[in-house]
């Protein structure tokens, strides 16, 4: 299957050891989808939610790794019980707030990727598909606090 | 980009149109994912985990549409404000509930997608990352229940 880009990630974030590890530790970070012209109609409606996923391809990731050490984390684990970039499908994803929807411009608040990030899907929140409860987080132990301290690294690369 | 599958989505929808549209319309139903060996040793330490996002293909969308009308809506909406196949990506996403890891199959619990699906990643649910409070949802007004309801139908081919 061949994915093409339906816009680009405008953040403050121009190199990689800097960057929170998700949105929780940007919060309040303003960032823009810039989505090209072909594909703005689709943003109708969009500002009535206050929350989105957003899909972009980790273009910095050159490579896949199967087992992988998180940036919460001290142990070797399973890629796909992991966020890392290096996952196969090289896709990340991120819930963020919506500040406002204009013309072919998204503005989010709370928003953890590279600037120049390929955007790839935007899917509005809806708790009444996507909210969870009785969650098990597995190797991850590390509460709020501790995720908006963490920072990226050149691990991923 | 180019894109390949980490699997196959075993399900029990053999046609779009019995076919719950969000898990929580699926909320019983048992489901596998099957994936290439390749890739089985990405699965370690899934099984500490309560939730996974699966990301797959949508192979039967077979066009895209930037205004759709929603399974949950009458009107035409922006398809970026929706979860319509017919999305550009043509990528789906959807939480469910991890049952058992063995091997190189995945157990779910909750799941609404074709059998025969092409998986494309698998991330687990971390609400440290991914829980949020506040949410607003637009044109979405069903509650649980009217969600649970919902059928699919052959709208999204």
């Amino acid at each position: 299957m061949t994915l093409e880009p339906i816009g680009t990630i405008h953040t403050p974030y121009t190199n990689l050891e800097q960057m929170p590890i998700q949105p929780k530790g940007a919060a309040d970070v303003i960032g823009t989808l810039v989505v090209y012209d072909t594909y703005k109609e689709g943003l109708k409606d969009l500002d009535g939610f206050s929350h989105v996923y957003i899909l972009y391809h980790f273009h910095k990731a050159m490579r896949s790794e199967l087992l992988v050490t998180p940036f919460m984390d001290t142990e070797v684990r399973g890629v796909f019980a992991t966020r890392s970039p290096l996952r196969p499908s090289h896709i990340g994803m991120s819930v963020t707030q919506i500040i406002s929807v204009e013309n072919n411009i998204v503005t989010l608040k709370g928003i953890d990727v590279l600037d120049g990030t390929p955007l790839l899907d935007i899917k509005p929140y809806i708790p009444q598909f996507d909210a969870v409860t009785n969650v098990k987080t597995g190797w991850m132990k590390k509460n709020d606090a501790e995720v908006a301290e963490a920072s990226s690294d050149s691990r991923f690369i």
